[in-house]
């Protein structure tokens, strides 16, 4: 792979490029442009062109991308050729409901354990994931080598418990509280929160309510 | 406002400045340089200059920022100086998390329906919010004038609902779904599937894992 440092926001787009590739596929495609593929991502050609340019480009001018060829090499970009462990911070109504999420298992993530410290939940399953008490958060994170957490957590705890993830060697972090964490700069994050994504459609919607 | 077209990837980070703004007046800063608020943030302080310069710019040279004029302009910008009323569209786990996701309230986001079409959950409630079933869908968001949606159902459902919400006025949808939807133009989508942030994180951890 070329080791030019690809900017986070061409990263970001990558597995939408794969995402569609793979309907694509699934609708019998074997070839397309990146017209076609833009069109698709509501993107314009030039960007996926130039965001491919990064990893050598896969095409041959005017011969559009082979679908598999495209996103065999996608995957190996984005180390999708492996099962990622991952354990869920917080087993509250989200916690649950992404434990339960069928569409992880089938593009290789795998959620290894649930942590709580809310003693009615703790012990329990959810779907065949066991929630344990967070005081064996770090001891279950080493024994698996898990590089990757979910925090579903309350907003007071979240900073203090991504601290205690970073400590036993957690690399990445998808964060769905509505904290900023601040964390070492070799530890990745990913925000999710609905809010900041209602906020950012808001914007479009100036004018169309009184 | 000035009314030149400002890159949706720009839009896409104002949410997370004001988050980041909010944070601060809590903790009592007043005035914060560029530099402070690109730390905080994880990005740089010519980013933050060059976006805000897209709404004409707030800071006096030298000066650095007022921290809650930042915020009221930011909110004005983001059309955040309302109610904006929401709804819920499918009543799974996700769904449910979501309209009990107390986050919403405190920042002007309202969810005032849910639809599903599971005899077992239309006619409950989640917290307060009645679960309507989906033949009600139109009607409801004609009568309230509802234009934001978030989708949480099964990946079969979401282009035909989709479709459906477009027709009675929805503008935004905030998809859950892991389908790529194809709407007019004119229709603001943000896509939120988990495997698409850990796959984004993933890029980061290339030889971590064996």
């Amino acid at each position: 792979m070329i080791e030019e440092v690809v900017p986070d926001i061409v990263i970001s787009r990558l597995p939408r490029y794969l995402q569609t590739l793979n309907e694509m596929a699934k609708e019998g495609l074997h070839t397309i442009s990146s017209q076609t593929l833009s069109e698709r991502l509501g993107t314009t050609a030039a960007q996926i062109r130039k965001d491919l340019s990064f990893f050598g480009g896969f095409g041959k001018q005017g011969m559009g991308y082979s679908v598999y060829n495209l996103i065999e090499q996608l995957q190996r970009i984005l180390n999708l050729d492996r099962i990622w462990q991952v354990v869920v911070v917080g087993a509250g109504d989200l916690g649950r409901a992404l434990t339960r999420y069928q569409g992880f298992a089938i593009r290789g993530i795998e959620i290894v354990t649930m942590f709580d410290v809310d003693p009615k939940v703790v012990g329990t399953r959810v779907g065949s994931i066991m929630v344990c008490h967070a005081d064996e958060m770090e001891s279950e994170i080493q024994k698996r080598g898990v590089k990757i957490a979910i925090l579903t957590l309350p907003a007071e705890a979240a900073q203090v418990t991504a601290d205690r993830l970073v400590n036993v060697g957690v690399k990445a972090i998808l964060n769905y509280t509505p904290v900023t964490l601040r964390l070492p700069e070799s530890v990745h994050v990913q925000q999710v929160d609905p809010v900041l994504h209602l906020q950012h459609l808001m914007y479009y919607l100036g004018g169309n309510q009184a």
